[in-house]
């Protein structure tokens, strides 16, 4: 184990401005905190491991941003409010590794992003081991308003926020030793989660997920659990000029590519206006990139109108 | 990453039964639960790594056990009621490693200890990655009735639950090749979580704690957050018959070893006939072992009436 205790101040430091309510916090065996009265709390957890989901020597201060940007994602796509986290951290124990060194910037990281959404540190858990890190993220929602998986409905459009594929554009061209633009790289490392949209979304999308592991495999999940299938099209898909320029630009990135972050969600044709003066609004570029049809599974339309194999994407049928 | 979604359904069959309501379970970008009014949520996490924390060849089931245990534990020393918990598991890709064995046993432990207290688990996290379990924990306390560790005063008795040193004694003739008695080799890889014992102290301790570090450590954090110092007599420290019996006997075991997960707490002296029915109803064993003094630090008496040199137990004093 590490000097935990000390360890732990300086993780604690600059995260201490949070502000949402906390009736105790951590330093004793549990904390405790209050939920309102008509709210629900909604729960969601996250684990990195490093050589997995970030690089070891990856920056920190980055990994600390997406360990809790992803579990602010997976409260986003149900439509909550974050509130608070309990973070692990495991960190190695070896003459090249500064434990010290390493949390304070990785507080940095993730202090940004709580501070921006009000979450407060409420408890954690530091060991000694691979270094990994697990953020656990508790939520509020109006009892009831909860924007779930399993109810999207034949004749629904789906729509998507934001650009897809930048992540998994950074993560090849790093990968295979290319200059990755700037712009791309952010989405790898800074992901966004989708807080005020998913919010937004409670009054106006009948179903909806984050999309972290591709739009074709959250779509799937959302088919799944609905129990129908999906028309799209690959024109629609939303993609940034960056990436549209890349000059090996591979159309699995925005359809398979994961670590996006964007919210992929269903609505009833009529909502159509709404959700374009939502986009307006909170300044978000929101896309309609098909339907929800009867049956299962999705069917991609190719920018020339053919049928897009989706096989060559990676992507199972289920 | 292994086939994540094959082995959650593995993970949460034997875990089926257990009670807790639960509004929304996995499934879904988050679960959703309801606290009742009146009620606080009480929140805490462990993490257990391969190597530091359990052996990485030692029996899953035992491994699910504990991984539950050390957290419903911290919720027993708040003396809340366990509800809900997420599972973070990372497994190893290796040729000699297989996942869904090792989760079939890792789960029959943790739902049997999640069945006795009625646990529902909510949600978790699949990763590839050095093998790791990560368990947070959230029950629910009557508002304002939890037992912190900022609440002894001077004048308040100590006491403990159960016997301690077992857990230590057990790990420490493994690591030295002994046989280990099968009743201290249970305490160590099957802690028993004290809950009932946690909830009914709410009504007669003063602050109270959790001995996974080990008593002089544990008893230390109280004082430390309650200002205050203790006296407490070697003498008084309830031991198992097999742990006396043993050849080599070290004070050690009980004062400083760790993994026991007793609870210790301090009472007003009056409360202690309350102590002594509560004890038999429960039928765990409740022992005096000193007293809550002003000051800091702890003053412990040896059996001949001297005063034991602490640092000797390998115990920092603060």
């Amino acid at each position: 184990m590490v000097d935990e205790f000390g360890l732990i101040q300086r993780l604690c430091r600059p995260l201490a401005n949070s502000s949402a309510p906390v009736d105790l916090g951590p330093g004793d065996d549990a904390a405790l905190v209050s939920v309102p009265p008509g709210q629900q709390l909604v729960i969601t957890t996250d684990s990195l491991n490093a050589g997995v989901h970030f690089f070891a020597d990856g920056d920190p201060s980055a990994i600390g941003h997406k360990s809790l940007a992803v579990s602010l994602s997976d409260l986003a796509a149900m439509g909550a409010t974050p509130r608070w986290i309990t973070l692990n951290l495991s960190l190695p124990k070896s003459a090249d590794f500064i434990p010290a060194a390493w949390i304070d910037d990785f507080a940095v990281g993730l202090a940004g992003l709580a501070d921006q959404y009000a979450v407060a540190l409420v408890g954690g858990d530091l060991t000694s081991g691979p270094l990994a890190v697990t953020v656990t993220a508790l939520g509020l929602l109006p009892a009831d308003s909860a924007v779930r998986r399993d109810t999207a409905r034949p004749g629904d459009l789906i729509a998507v926020s934001g650009t897809l594929g930048d992540a998994a554009a950074a993560l090849q061209l790093s990968q295979t030793g290319q200059a990755v633009p700037p712009a791309l790289l952010a989405r790898l490392l800074r992901p966004q989660p989708r807080v005020a949209l998913g919010q937004a979304l409670r009054a106006i999308a009948t179903s909806m997920i984050d999309i972290s592991d591709g739009l074709l495999a959250d779509l799937g999940h959302i088919l799944r659990a609905s129990n129908c299938g999906a028309n799209i099209a690959a024109g629609s898909l939303p993609l940034s000029t960056t990436l549209r320029e890349q000059p090996e630009f591979d159309w699995r990135w925005p359809l398979a590519g994961g670590d996006d972050y964007e919210l992929c969600f269903t609505l009833a044709p009529a909502q159509r206006s709404r959700l374009e003066l939502l986009a307006e609004k909170l300044d978000i570029r929101l896309s309609i990139i098909g339907e929800i049809v009867p049956g299962s599974g999705i069917r991609c339309s190719a920018p020339d109108g053919d049928v897009m194999p989706l096989e060559s994407t990676g992507w199972k049928h289920f």
